[in-house]
């Protein structure tokens, strides 16, 4: 194991010329730029290189794609975790209240931080040339949906209905990690999450390569299950707030909704996005 | 509208003899014992009695069973929610950041925060005993699920598929306001939710009224689908870290599961309700 690995300092680990992407204005780089932190303060919180959390926190030890700063860890999540996972990386014994001052107010930690850089950056186009054949592909579009916890709930239920890659538009997407890797509870590091620039483009892309793309939402013209196709599909999922954009919208094969009852108005998003996953992956893998 | 709803302070909000549940260990009073206040400080965080959120704080004063205190809110939230509904209720106009020192740390309050009693405690056999004829009713158990966001986004899924009512355990539920009521996102107005002594005694009655009782969990014997009835349906959840109680399991007659790629272990236990009640509703209306 190579020496910076076990003996990170919060400086070694930068001046190391560890990989990492360019610093962006939405995005928290290790040396702030004090102009964009007057005009980021809520991006630019204390913990936001942080993962926490258990199962996060395992998942992320177990993924040799992670360069990994330090676990900071109370003595029995250190047991829970296990010296096997723990042997890659410098452990800081601390009490819970020490971790908590290390991250953001009411981080739901369990005993575990493990300070990370953000994974390498994907290709679409380098994922969507990997699969199985003969299986439907999934690829789930968030537009500009900034919920770190519904973006990771999202990650999660993506693990498990075997989704091939959730793309997200760069300059609205949290960071990727701290409440979204807890939500996601270790998806993060098995789902391919894609930053792009332009969503719009990205759907182009898809559809160059036979997906057939499906918004959903409230208003949507049909039940999901009328739009199912037989191949691959992308589903387009919008912020709570906003829902899907004109634009995006209009890049999209089809509109559709979940059925639901009157007195609600909408499902959570991630509700939302697991109801629709199980409907494709259901009956048909084709 | 009585002299008591314009004009309520903290005191005279207890003083003026309004129903409320007694006290208990697990839960907050308005005024507070001490000696529990020690052996309970999580569940007597300050904020507790407090709703917040635009859409938990426009459903709080649209219900009329629901007895107020103060409205804090920012002049942006007050213009959101609208003089109708406020006219029920004393508004303290605040700027966001007073309105965070009232809140648990984290609360996204939106501007919105409105002090509440809790509502009138329910009677599952008086809940029962309405409901519409020949439209299966899906009742959903909750076995010691302790984390207000995962119940809160529980109760939004029901509203949204129309459960006749959400049981919990008194002793293990979150309180009924929060960060419950804010992932509810106004269903905690909407769908009975019953906090019940004895789990096991609350199946056995929904077993009396002919309802076929449904262990969800990702070990149950048969995927969801094999095993609906054609009538009436307890769905039986547990907590994320422990499941279903042997105890609880052992009082339903079938155990289920959501089928779902190997890579991911679970899915969240929102999610995993969202598609069961999906599933229920689908196709079926008996």
């Amino acid at each position: 194991m190579p020496e910076w690995l076990l003996y990170p300092t919060p400086h070694s680990f930068i001046s190391r010329g560890m990989r990492r992407k360019p610093p962006r204005k939405d995005r928290p780089a290790f040396r702030g730029n004090p102009k964009e932190k007057a005009s980021q303060p809520a991006k630019r919180a204390r913990g936001e290189t942080w993962i926490y959390g258990l199962h996060a926190v395992q998942a992320a030890l177990a993924n040799p794609r992670r360069r990994l700063g330090r676990a900071v860890l109370t003595a029995r999540a250190a047991e829970t975790i296990g010296a096997e996972l723990l042997a890659r990386v410098r452990v800081e014994p601390a009490e819970a209240e020490a971790i908590n001052r290390l991250l953001p107010p009411g981080a739901v930690h369990q005993g575990a931080a493990l300070e990370t850089e953000p994974l390498a950056a994907l290709d679409l186009d380098a994922v969507l040339a990997q699969g199985e054949p003969g299986k439907r592909r999934v690829v789930l579009v968030l537009d500009q949906l900034s919920d770190p916890h519904n973006v990771g709930a999202i990650l999660r239920t993506a693990a498990a209905f075997d989704v091939a890659a959730v793309i997200v538009q760069d300059r609205h997407a949290p960071p990727q990690s701290g409440a979204l890797a807890k939500a996601a509870s270790g998806a993060l590091e098995t789902v391919p999450y894609i930053e792009v620039v332009n969503i719009v483009r990205a759907l182009d892309r898809l559809a160059e390569r036979g997906f057939w793309r499906i918004a959903l939402a409230g208003d949507g013209a049909e039940p999901l299950t009328k739009v199912i196709p037989q191949g691959d599909v992308a589903l387009v999922l919008g912020s709570e707030g906003d829902g899907i954009r004109r634009l995006v919208r209009e890049h999209c094969e089809a509109g559709a909704f979940i059925p639901i009852a009157g007195q609600m108005e909408s499902l959570n998003v991630s509700n939302a996005a697991a109801i629709a996953l199980y409907e494709l992956r259901r009956g048909t893998s084709s």
